[in-house]
């Protein structure tokens, strides 16, 4: 079973809002075995939105819609549809009674403009709104089911899953969905060693993605049933995992920080951070995970080079002689923090995150990575391309791939 | 002058990542005085593609699309361009030139799988990517005008800004747009004090969106020329700010970190953070802004109460009489790292950011935030609601504001 998911909104079309129900649906309706084929978001005018239901209903067997139910005059989403049904609104009068019992509810009197919330087009039916004043409708257009919901992601949410999931037929089968996330090779390098798993016509169909400066290999499995699916989408995981050994960081929800916490965590140790042109971003990425306390012991930003001398006690003579960008402050700087902060392990990261700064000698981009533990101080040197917001992201994400290498073994 | 903008990537129809480029360029075509009338979004399918392009090709004067250039087997954009186009890829020799001097630049060898990213339908023109391997397309189809960029953001942005925008045509008469960023207030509150603007016939449009913590206030200007349009719009800019004063953080690209830069470098002052529960996210946020270290000395990532007394100072028997968490400690932290970083102003965190740690006097969102100066401490209590992230979030912002509603006086 394939849908077309449609979403109404002037705020959508012109940028001011990022759509964010299009894919929570997807996901939803992807677990339920039904495909998603393609997402359409047209503005607040009443033939646009008529067109798009007639040729979502002429594409896919499932239409799923969002937005254009409010009380107010850009509010066209019903007209829309009875235009595409060919037929008119009428006003449901159990509507217009639960509407006025939501009122009364809040303390509050309804106002005439609400009243066209209780109006549907002849042969739809209106569907319950848990979380707010705007039902949703249910309806066929050339065969196609149709379902429309409120905009608000909290209405939509509780409506979609409550309401409109249990209606849906079991597609045919399941699809499961697994995400392995890289880092450490552009995506040319990993699609070449999964080449052969990336079929157009495969069942899992693999799939590459770049977000986050990280590379997602996406599975996704049909199945007859969920159990089914997901024997076949984790199989082809585990040989994406068997190609990529090391190159594969973690998977779904896990992050580069998740994982580095999960394995301090089993062997009972901790880190601390050391970062000058990241400026904190790395501990911001490690305390994202709940329970960082556990093996996190905090870290120095160290912006200025007083701070590099003195929380890191990195000596004068070293920041004079090689610049603030260099080996040996990189390596003074992992090692004042390990000591100042008792930590087993301690990162640090000197750069040159642009857009100013950059020299022939050393360019914008210009990392040095240091690694202290107890069997002494790595220091890797890279030059990352992009921008200032690309280069920070790039460089924390380099520097906790460090310590995950050097814990995994 | 109508756009419509498709996206093209599995990883976005199935949900597993939310479009964020389309809004982006609505925005941008829209300052533009071009209007957006439909996004589409649609699998890495060559057939799909290339319909979704005829399509759009149909239904305005330009189509602008992203995702789908990268060198793997699932990228079939070029494939689907040239059958909408009705001809073949042929090899570019000067992007295959540019694609070799890229990796030679970042000191890799090119692998063989790139070579597609020198691949162009006949009778399109690539375009240049400054900040990664995916060229991009222009071609023509139907009369339309096609632009394909790729979907990673931070290539998409620098080739549409550089290369694209200063290609297209003005359209007839121009769209001015504002946003006002508030923080310190609810979306209905603020939408309260500006009911009167937010006429939805009214020119210029008013609306309001939440989006990272902040409350904005858009403003869309239609004039007959950009000058006529951005006069509309800054009017109405300003009006809002009467009304909303100091809640009013920034407008357009400003962040509340780069407001508290311009403050900070006016007055020749300098700042220094000491975060717990934030993790480093203020120091990233500060950092983000060019130019930070001007005025931004550095912080200390106090997550253990270790490095609260070790790199703080904070004095041991105040933490074990109060907690961590509590209003002597975030003054103690404020005043040590303002002391040990020998800065004008100092700014603390310490909170609960959960989901586990809190307790019946100590509950989830619970925090305090110092702020140390010149002439003083100053503590406030907090409790934020919600999520760790935005738990998180709202505190690094409100510390920020904090600093930000001192120094405006």
């Amino acid at each position: 079973m394939n849908a077309i998911i449609l979403s109404v909104g002037e705020e959508l079309t012109s940028g001011q809002t990022v759509d964010t129900n299009s894919a929570y649906l997807a996901e939803r309706l992807a677990r339920r075995g039904i495909r998603t084929i393609e997402h359409v978001t047209v503005p607040d005018d009443r033939a646009r939105i008529a067109e798009a239901i007639r040729r979502s209903a002429g594409g896919a067997e499932l239409v799923v819609i969002t937005g254009g139910l409010g009380p107010t005059d850009d509010d066209l989403t019903r007209q829309g549809l009875a235009d595409a049904m060919g037929t008119e609104l009428v006003l449901d009068e159990t509507c217009l009674a639960t509407l006025e019992g939501w009122f009364r509810r809040i303390g509050r009197t309804m106002v005439a403009a609400n009243r066209v919330q209780a109006m549907v087009p002849r042969g739809a039916e209106p569907l319950a709104n848990r979380m707010g004043t705007a039902p949703g409708l249910a309806a066929r257009v050339d065969g196609a089911a149709v379902y429309i919901m409120p905009g608000v992601p909290a209405e939509m949410k509780v409506m979609f899953d409550e309401v409109i999931l249990p209606r849906l037929p079991d597609g045919a089968g399941a699809i499961a969905l697994r995400s392995l996330h890289c880092f450490g090779a552009g995506e040319s390098d990993v699609g070449m060693k999964i080449a052969d798993l990336m079929r157009r016509d495969a069942n899992p169909l693999v799939g590459t993605t770049v977000a986050a400066g990280m590379v997602s290999i996406r599975v996704q499995a049909c199945g007859a049933d969920d159990r089914q699916a997901l024997a076949l989408a984790d199989r082809a995981a585990q040989e994406v995992r068997r190609r990529l050994g090391p190159l594969v960081v973690g998977q779904d929800e896990e992050t580069m920080a998740s994982v580095v916490g999960a394995l301090l965590r089993t062997r009972g140790q901790t880190l601390a951070t050391a970062e000058s042109c990241t400026g904190g971003l790395i501990g911001a990425m490690v305390t994202a995970v709940p329970g960082a306390s556990d093996y996190y012991r905090g870290g120095v930003v160290a912006y200025a080079d007083d701070a590099k001398r003195g929380l890191l006690s990195v000596p004068s003579d070293l920041l004079a002689a090689h610049g603030a960008v260099s080996e040996p402050v990189a390596r003074a700087m992992a090692e004042g923090c390990r000591r100042r902060l008792a930590a087993d392990w301690a990162i640090s990261v000197t750069g040159i995150a642009g857009p100013a700064g950059g020299s022939a000698e050393k360019p914008v981009g210009l990392v040095f990575l240091g690694l202290a533990g107890a069997d002494g101080t790595a220091v890797q040197r890279i030059v990352f391309p992009g921008t200032r917001e690309a280069i920070r992201l790039r460089t924390s994400l380099a520097a906790l791939n460090s310590l995950r290498l050097r814990l995994a073994g």
